[in-house]
């Protein structure tokens, strides 16, 4: 794991709603019960603005930054974004901070 | 812990220099054995600045950044200040970070 990916990570970690959406995402079918789209295609942005009361563009730049630090992945179907977390990066972290921290 | 030190805590570890001060305070027999005053101090601040090889004013600072975080302690001794890591309050992090993420 790059010097530069491990600041990205520690700065996506460092806002509270941005570590709400990774909790949330990490068991969709408890907080996104109700999406009309199978959860195993991810959590639609949509559905992740409404839970946090935000605005659209705020979410957005919440989940780019996300993206950005790889600790998300999307995939567009047709008009929307789906969200999932990428566990292994996720993991891959979590092993590093407990062995150098 | 509360929300706001967490944020602070990610921040602090945001930066290649913060997490380099930390991993060295780890071990301070590894990297400061040349430390006139006895180690059990904690490390002088300007030992870790001629660590860094960076200006007094910005190892200052991240010393700050890393205090005000919680990561570590300092404890002025005559004209110096010594920091050893803060370790319930690292290990607490990684126990949270480990269940929450």
């Amino acid at each position: 794991m790059s010097t530069v990916s491990l600041d990205e990570m520690f700065k996506a970690l460092s806002h509270p709603v941005r570590r709400d959406i990774l909790h949330w995402l990490k068991q969709p079918e408890l907080y996104f019960a109700d999406q009309e789209h199978p959860l195993s295609l991810g959590v639609c942005a949509g559905k992740i603005e409404r839970k946090t009361g935000l605005s659209q563009s705020t979410v957005s730049a919440h989940l780019a930054t996300l993206q950005r630090a790889g600790l998300v992945s999307s995939k567009k179907v047709g008009q929307w974004n789906f969200f999932c977390r990428n566990e292994e990066q996720i993991q891959q972290l979590l092993n590093q901070l407990t062995q150098d921290l």
